[in-house]
Order: C-alpha cells, then structure tokens, then sequence
C-alpha cells in the first residue's frame, strides 16, 4: 500500500508560525505578520457583508459548481466570455488543476527559480521533469528559459510580479517570449499581485488570452483581501479552461467565497485605496533599506525582498523575538534575505525599528 | 497544447438545476429540491456564528492549511491521535487527493456500480482502470469485489449507505471482506452519511482503523449542514494520510469552514434531531411508496431510491413542472427509479402528493 513512486520524498507544505502561537510562546503582547502578504486593509466591507449575507441564508445548500454567477461578473468586468473562465480555490487549485489536466511522467515543464514553489511541487506530484532556470537581478530570465523548450515542454509557469523577489518581467521582454514559444506550449502567467503593479512596462496577462496557449492566473487572495476564503480564476482559452474544468471537483468554492469575490470585484475604490497605500509602503521601506545600506529588488507587489548580508534563518528568529514575523529567506532561496510583506506604515514602521535593533545588536 | 490523454473523454460535472432557475424557467413561485441530499434543517446555530465571527475578523488572513484547530477537535471527539487525522475540502476533495497520491496508470480500482461517481471519475484521470462489480439488491456485493482483488488493485471504495441506493453493508459483512482484502490494498469506507443510520448491524468506520490500510472518510455536508462551505475529514493510519497531505495544496479549506465545523462538532443535540426527523421522514416516505405499490431499498441515509417502473426522465421532468426538484435515476444508473432526500415533512408531503398526481397522468 504505497503511495506513487513520484510522491515519496516529497514534504507536507509547512506554513509560517500563526500569530496567537508566535504570541504564546514569546510571551509577547503584540506580534506584527509581514510574512504572507497578506492586505493589511482587509477586504472591502461590500464582500464581508455578502459572505455574511450567503453564510446566513445557505449554509447548508452546495455551492453551485460552476460558479455561474461570478463567472459572469468576471466576465462582464474583463470583457472576455464566460467560457474563457474558470474559478478555483485559490490559484493554489487552480495549479494543481493544470498540473493534473495536462502533465504525465517525463513531460517538462519550465519555471523560474527561485520562484512560486507549487509550481514545482505539483509537477512532481504528476512525475514531470522540472526545468528550473536560474533568475538574473532577482527577474525571470525569459531568454534562457525559451532555450529550455523542447518537443517534451508542457507548461512554462511566469510569476509576473515574481514572488519571492517581487520583480516584473516588461510587456517587451514578454512579447520577445511569447513570440518563441511554440503551439503546444501552455504559457501559465501568474499575476497574483496584479492588481498592485504600476509600472507602464508591466503587461496586462489579459492583452494575450487571444494565443490559444496563454492562461493567466489571478488571485482574490491579494489586493481583494480574501485569503481566508480560497479563491481566485484563470482567463485563457475555452478548450484550456474545458480541460481544467474537467478535472475540477465538482464543488471546489464555497458559497460565501463566490459571493465575497463577486462583491468585492464591484468596489474598485477599495482596490485603489490599498494600491496606494502599498506604493506609499513600498517607497518607505526601500528609503529605509537605503538607510541601512540594505539592497533589495524594486518591488512591485505588496511585499519586498531585502538582503541584509546576514544569516536570514538567525534574522528571522531575532526579529519573532521581537513579535515581527517575516519570511526568511533561507526557505525560499535567498539565504541571507527577508522577504516582508508591506503591512500598514505604523507596522512598516515598528519593522525598520526593530530590524534597526537586530542589524546593531551584531 | 493537448491535455493528458485519459481525460480527453471525461464529462465536466452537470450540476442539479439551481432552483431559482428553475423558478424563472417555469415560472413557479415555489420550489422544492430534494436532489443533492442536503439537510432541510440547515445547520447548527453555533457553526452559523463561528463561521461568521472568523469572517468579520479574518477574511483578508490565509487559512491555517493543516486545520490545527480542527483537527484537534476531531482527535478528541472521536479519541484518536491528530496525525490520523487529515482536513478536505468535502469528501471529493479527499477522494481526488487519495488518487493523485496512490493511483498511476495500469493500477486497478474496485468501486461497485451504480454508486458515488467521483470514485470513477478521478480513478479515470489518473489512468487507473476501474473494476466496477455490479450492486446487489441495490447493495455492495463485497464477495464479488474481493474476488476481483490483484496484484495491481490499490484501492477499493466501499460507500456505506451506498450513493444512489442508500443501502449498507452490515459489520459482518464488512469484517469478512476485510479479511480477505491483501495488506497492499488501501479501503476506503465514505461514510458521507454515517450520522443518519441507526442501524445495530452499520459497522462504524473507525473501529477499524487500526490496520494501516482502512481509511474512513466523513463530511461535514450531510448531517452536519455545512455543504456550502466544503469541509470534510479522514481518518486513517498517519503514514496514509501523510501522503495525502504531501498532495495537498497549502491552503485547502477556508478560515469560516474550519471554524463553522469546530463549532459543529460541539451541537451533537443538533445532529441527534436531524437523525430522529429524518427517521421519521424515511419512515413516512417507504409508507407512501408502499400504498402506491412502489419499491424501493430499505434506506439508511437521508435519501431513498424508489423504482416508479417509469421513465426516469420524463418523471424527473414532470415533477419538475410541479415545482419538486429529486434527482432521476437515468442519470445514476437507474433508469426507471427517483433518488428522493428526505426534507421537512411538509416537503415530503408536497412531493408524494406531485408524486401520486405525475402517476395518475398516465
């Protein structure tokens, strides 16, 4: 009775320390998290009160499966059509979806590295070969990685902005990929963090969903505020988006999480209000870091990579101490790096203090 | 850009007809579903509360993807050891895990037929060849299946009450199996409805997870009334379900469905009702089909399965007219039967009156 071969060595996701334990065992008051980012502002207050409103009248009906109704308000908001759509727990699902429609042992599938770990994690599960190409400045190399395809390339993932590095790849340097991949290629654009980049440069997944072999993957779990509730779409083309859909359960959101991303997708005020203030954090902590003689990437999501020269793992201890919990980069390839979530600028500013006391105390 | 072969031919899930379509459709002002064997009486008032305080404070927070909490409160309901524990998104979520963690292509599965499809329909992603032994009186024939065992079998499915029959296997009838079924042979008991039967002879699941390969699955959707926010659970030996977890993506259930469960788990008075009504309602409905000469299989879930010796179809759509929503059997394996949930007494009224009125017409 064993699991298959491909699954053996594989680990069980270990997510970051909870706060109320962080808390319990530090003994401390407060504890700030920067390490997930999460949106520090919530979510809009339309999507909480649907969710409420769903929770109370049909907890105990199924969801519909389909999520016809959000796949319609998506729809009408990008202006593709509702076949186009598909919606999933999180893109966390909606990879593993991909993973499971369209890899078979010995396939290649072709990542950034470092980069968002489930992409590699679920194409092991199927037993494909993952072909991890090296990041340059902390941005993915799209030359090296299109040198990479071969007659056995299936999926080649792009995390725009990138995460762990918060970087973008440009509209130009995506077009010049695009442009060499070839038909049986899926193209899976990851923008997660959308909803956050400002920068002209940066492409609209959405300008490219017309090639048959363009999926982009977006997320309520960011600017809209909804991790709790585990969900997020792909656009892409229908037969794509039909194959996904096939291997999709039957119920994969819940009622209260389609009702929450339909309301919170018609409160664009709130998406721009948290934009904001994230570009306002993003400037305040890059000055700071500057300060401190600390170099990072120029980041473009709602969080920061900055290489503090030190340890990271012993970094990340001394700053929980201090109830600041952060990303160390020591798990996501940057071994002398932390990866901080831009909070609110009190939090953003109780960070620098602390990181100051940290960076001194050697 | 072609997906893998063996769900080149898979059906996307059909969903029941949502009753506020059917009501714009046919321009009824009342409808009634019995299709998808929801409880009539909702949820617990506690699970409805938890839920919703998780979501006032912690929308925009990622779930805690191991469900500590839960899981917690599962181990000491039912006095067993956390690690034998693993948290889905409903039973299909772990009944998809289960095969992409054991299952590769040429692996036999034994599953009896008609019964639950996500057996089948997530073996046949996974390559797997499906063995399906036909039911006997609407009931497993356990014999049958274990005389189809081999070298290559991995999993056997065994739905107790069965889905569509709502029939049980007896715990002789199960302990012999047992006996028979090879150490490399992991069971799988859904116990969807566990909550409904009162049974003496209903084996419980859980007295036999001592053997590394018996592992039970529950939801959270039946008795519970918790189907829109998809949580369920699994109990085995902790080296199964470690990997299931190894598949299993980071975040799988939502913040208010863990804490809607927790709660629910608390309101065993709430349950224990539910049961007593439903009785009743299996009770009321097995005396109707009787006086109009109709049979059915003895029920033990919240659902019956009664032969009309009509055509499913046109009965299913001539109750439909009449506002009553049940799921027809040419669409479960059979063609000339209705599946029926049991609802408040008043809907079980309402249907037996369509019932006989949709008989009389012919």
């Amino acid at each position: 009775m064993q699991p298959k071969s491909t699954i053996m060595d594989l680990p069980v996701y270990q997510p970051g320390k909870p706060i109320e334990e962080v808390k319990r065992e530090l003994g401390l008051e407060e504890v700030i998290k920067l390490a997930s980012n999460e949106n520090p502002y919530g979510c809009s207050d339309l999507a909480k009160q649907a969710a409420m409103e769903e929770l109370e009248a049909n907890s105990f009906l199924y969801p519909d499966g389909a999520s016809h109704e959000l796949v319609q308000a998506l729809a009408e908001f990008y202006q593709v059509r509702p076949e186009q759509i598909l919606i999933g727990a999180g893109s966390d699902e909606i990879i593993a979806l991909m993973t499971r429609a369209y890899l078979v042992p010995g396939d290649e599938t072709i990542m950034a590295t470092p980069s968002f770990p489930q992409y590699k994690h679920n194409a092991q599960i199927e037993g494909a070969v993952c072909i991890e190409v090296p990041l340059v400045n902390g941005t993915h190399d799209l030359e090296a990685m299109a040198a990479r395809i071969t007659e056995k390339t299936k999926i080649i993932w792009v995390c725009n902005p990138n995460n762990p590095s918060s970087t973008i790849v440009t509209r130009q340097q995506l077009e010049d990929f695009l442009a060499k991949v070839p038909d049986h290629v899926l193209v899976a654009l990851d923008e997660a963090y959308f909803e956050y980049v400002e920068d002209e440069a940066y492409p609209d997944g959405l300008d490219y969903i017309d090639r048959p072999n363009v999926i982009v993957l977006r997320t309520f779990s960011k600017a809209y505020g909804l991790a709790a509730l585990r969900i997020g779409y792909a656009v892409g083309d229908p037969q794509v988006i039909r194959a996904i859909n096939q291997v999709r359960g039957p119920f994969n959101t819940t009622r209260a999480s389609q009702a929450a991303a339909r309301a919170a997708l018609q409160d664009q005020d709130f998406i721009a209000s948290c934009r904001e203030r994230n570009r306002a954090g993003i400037e305040y902590l890059s000055r700071e870091f500057e300060h401190l003689g600390l170099s990072y990437y120029p980041a473009y999501g709602n969080f920061i990579l900055v290489d503090c020269r030190r340890d990271a793992k012993q970094l990340f201890e001394s700053l929980l101490r201090k109830g600041i919990i952060v990303r160390g980069g020591h798990a996501l390839g940057f071994p002398t790096s932390l990866r901080v979530t831009v909070g609110s600028m009190e939090d953003n500013e109780k960070f620098i203090r602390a990181l100051e006391e940290v960076l001194a105390e050697r």
